[in-house]
């Protein structure tokens, strides 16, 4: 039976990992994780003829790796979940096209990873279906195109900026026992500290991933020390910063603390302005350098938290600032 | 316990429509449901500097409409889970900022309605929480802009048109009995049968429509004849008369079905074109006029498959055709 949320948490009790497949760009393979991910794109086209269309190729080779290393077909997945950054989710309802099994669309912005991890995960845990599939994905190019400039304007960028990641990860959760789970979720809530800057998301999102981490805490009665490291998605250096003074002004011990924007990339050779951002950021970091790991039991527990800014252009043209959320995942390995 | 999928679909044992609160536009008010909202715009402006305000405010007035029937804030609901027709949600996003609990972006298109009912049922059916509100919306002047051209161009249209509906939906469920329950919900599949004319989303969605209409009754062994009534979300005249044809050659006998795009209208004499879309035409017509009638006894068993073109303009840009989908779930009136 499933146990009832406290607060905006919950803990899972039988809802595994069992692979998970992962696709980079070429600044995400140059960096210091670069050999952790399964494929890796030359170029940003990857022998497509438009950006969107390299963008979902990397989500179908990270679903087909996801599969083939457990020898599943697509039409062995009961559910697939899927998010990204463009408008529509362009890229997982267009890939879906191809799946012969129900498909729900997410939409979180960068914190699509662990949101679409953990409906999976409370879909999995209450016993309707057996496997799971999520697929999320980010491409510098059609992020920043749709966003801010396309890439070929040569726009110069501020200070602040962070980079959106190009990847795809497909990730397969299952109620059959493996040797890393998702142990425990903390769905989060919009919050807005009337940030405006469209080339400042990390900032922006500090306090969504503040609160997500106060509630997540507070909601289990667990620190930082109940973690053998604790990520955030894609605040990068500004907004890092920022989400550690808020936790130690809220009296928290902070450590073991990293944010996947600032791990992915050597930020101090790699031109990546304050770090990376984009739903494949944390599902990177994560599914690429953390799984491992835990798998080997080099880590025992692991909170991820995928952040996002829920930012529409059209309602900054409106002067609106930024709404953002933050969506956690406790990852843990098994005995 | 919850129960597992059949196939594509699951009954659900304790989920309960509590209250809704369902807002207008004119042309919607004007038709024949027009008495059956509870509140209603005289212009698409609503008293806002834009139409995308103006969608936001009709979103913010139909959650408090739903809330206060029961004499709940905001912070006594456990979850709000919302989907809309723009770029990043952005009106449940933004509207979200001023909700004190977690939220849950769905994207379907104009299927959000069935969407967001139906994971709100798994996640209430599962014990999870105990009250979760929906929320989706749709205007037209935000939808045509983003989609198609604005309104204020008056772009001529083509006979095969559809016209988006303008109106907000909140609907809280909760697994405390009520009179009508959520009985069971069939998710659908992405469905691409390479139409690409984004004038024409009714013929585009049919086949998607089709597919969970077979799925839902075969998982659950039950025909036409199960329901006092089956709806589709918005196929509209064409669309609806497609979806007949492929049922009958289906061998399925097609009995008090109906389209939410025709009913929402009259039209003979409204200038809907083929009838209406969007997320609140399926929302509602259910919330607005099924709901009370199976309140009242009236109906006692209505399937409502809300269908999306999952359209990315980008991608009809790229020459691309429309993945459709449809999201089923079928209410109850308790004995």
């Amino acid at each position: 039976m499933s146990l009832h949320f406290l607060g905006n948490s919950v803990t899972l009790e039988n809802v595994y990992i069992a692979s998970s497949g992962t696709v980079c760009g070429p600044l995400e393979y140059l960096g210091p994780l670069g050999s952790c991910f399964d494929k890796s794109l030359q170029d940003y086209h990857y022998g497509e003829k438009s950006f969107e269309k390299a963008e979902r190729k990397m989500l179908r080779d990270a679903l087909d790796i996801c599969l083939k290393r457990e020898k599943l077909k697509y039409k062995d997945i009961d559910l697939y979940l899927g998010s990204d950054l463009l408008n529509q989710i362009t890229s997982v309802n267009y890939l879906a096209r191809e799946l012969p099994q129900p498909f729900v669309g997410l939409y979180g912005a960068c914190s699509g990873f662990a949101l679409s991890m953990a409906m999976a995960g409370l879909l999995i845990d209450a016993g309707y279906v057996d496997k799971i599939v999520t697929m999320v994905s980010s491409h510098n190019a059609t992020a920043e195109r749709q966003y801010r400039y396309p890439v070929e304007y040569g726009v110069q960028k501020k200070d602040t900026t962070t980079f959106t990641a190009t990847g795809a990860v497909s990730t397969l959760l299952t109620k059959q026992p493996q040797s890393v789970r998702v142990e425990a979720i903390t769905l989060g809530r919009v919050i807005d500290y009337s940030q405006n800057d469209a080339n400042d998301m990390g900032r922006a999102m500090a306090p969504a991933a503040f609160d997500t981490l106060v509630n997540h805490f507070q909601d289990l009665k667990r620190t930082f020390h109940d973690y053998d490291l604790v990520v955030t998605g894609d605040l990068s250096m500004y907004g890092h910063q920022i989400l550690k003074e808020m936790l130690q002004r809220h009296k928290m011990d902070v450590v073991r603390y990293n944010d996947c924007g600032c791990m992915l990339y050597d930020l101090s050779s790699q031109p990546v302005f304050q770090g990376g951002s984009g739903c494949a950021c944390s599902a990177l970091v994560t599914m690429g350098s953390l799984y491992p790991q835990l798998k080997d039991k080099k880590l025992k527990r692991v909170l991820v938290v995928s952040t996002g800014a829920l930012l529409s252009p059209m309602m900054s043209a409106q002067k609106e600032s930024i709404p953002c959320i933050a969506h956690a995942i406790s990852l843990e390995a098994i005995e």
